[in-house]
């Protein structure tokens, strides 16, 4: 069978899977180097109530999970790690120094995992949380091309996360989408963490043109941010729990 | 900017986007062939809740819609074809002969509907409903590869469709998805109407291992398809009235 999935990037050797949990709209990813032996794959921000469907596809597809990264943690944002550790021991959390939160593996900017030959590359992109981290593939002759950016909350489709609690901060959103996600390729897909209205991806080109935020400048940007939510999400209530859960 | 998004299948010239209805958990495609000066799209299974979104898409991405496709209609599957048409007066909607239903384009089995330089061939799948066709991207140098095929309720990810209302036949549901789908490429990838489980995409060798139903021989399949459902969903009351509604 062709054990390679949707590839939505032009590279022979990657697989590449979106999986949705409803409940929270939450998106994971699995990404796998299927030309490699052992097809040695990475799960970004599984969702604890979906572990077993994760674990189970990348079974089917004869993958060895490898790493279980997350872009942050957040209380609409409870992540599988812990679990997938549990039930798999050789794999590896992976979430951000700057999270505060506990791994195996602590990454900051400019640090690479990589999965076979194929690699993701860390970008500090705060503001929605002060550890939040976007992941994108790398530049070589077998990555993806075009790129494929994983913002978590950072950047959304014609969106982005809120940053009213848990260290959010509108103006370092704003610099992080700006420096570190707007900077890349027009034609870099983007892949967030959360999705409310059906929208399976986007692109830079886009976003910089059509995201209701992002398009404003910084102070438009602040107001609007400022502006919005006067509600903690249900979750919030577990928050310093799932700080020791990654 | 990179006007094609994410291309699930490796051709310089298609657009692709999987779009998601949450409530009757439905999947609607946009693809387009964005090398051609006028870059045609066509939809595949718009909801009628979603019109204004998928048309606002249409509308960034510069694309100019010419086909609203369905691959059926059916009670959990309220089509937004005649939303479109009114809103967009040039788009021509598409359906099955045999569904009985009204539209401007009748298909039958072996039909292709071009946008630009792709196409999408019908395969006629009855079994769910009468009139349930597959679409599956084309042969030739510049189409898909793999391949794409959209299957409706025939074929969804580890299940399938109903077959005890409105037409259903489970007999004739095994044949179709035997004879028409699992006769494809094993590397096509399964884009099916719906998803309940997160799930976004799967191919036909898959499938063909791992699907919960259709794996089984035809006696079994037919049993537990007899042993399944008992009450009609909600929309059932509305059928008539959709019938003349595409």
């Amino acid at each position: 069978m062709g054990s390679y999935g949707t590839a939505s990037s032009q590279s022979p050797k990657i697989l590449f899977r979106q999986l949705f949990e409803k409940e929270s709209s939450t998106y994971t990813y699995l990404l796998a180097d299927v030309s490699h032996p052992d097809k040695p794959a990475v799960l970004i921000d599984p969702v604890d109530k979906t572990v077993d469907r994760d674990l189970s596809v990348v079974k089917e597809l004869g993958l060895k999970l490898t790493y279980a990264m997350n872009t942050h943690v957040h209380a609409d944002h409870v992540t599988g790690s812990g679990l997938i550790k549990s039930k798999v021991p050789e794999v590896k959390s992976v979430i951000s120094k700057a999270s505060g939160a506990k791994a195996d593996v602590l990454i900051e900017h400019g640090d690479k995992i990589y999965f076979g030959d194929l690699f993701l590359e860390t970008r500090a992109t705060p503001g929605h949380t002060s550890g939040c981290v976007t992941y994108v593939t790398g530049d070589g002759p077998d990555q993806p091309q075009p790129k494929m950016a994983y913002t978590g909350d950072a950047l959304l489709i014609r969106g982005c996360g809120r940053t009213d609690f848990q260290s959010g901060n509108s103006e370092q959103l704003y610099k992080s989408v700006h420096s570190q996600i707007f900077s890349l390729p027009k034609d870099t897909y983007i892949y967030p963490a959360h999705d409310y209205k059906g929208f399976t991806v986007s692109t830079v080109g886009e976003e910089m043109l059509y995201n209701l935020r992002l398009t404003k400048d910084e102070d438009t940007f602040k107001g609007i941010m400022a502006s919005k939510y006067c509600s903690y999400p249900v979750e919030i209530k577990m928050f310093k729990f799932l700080l020791y859960k990654v």
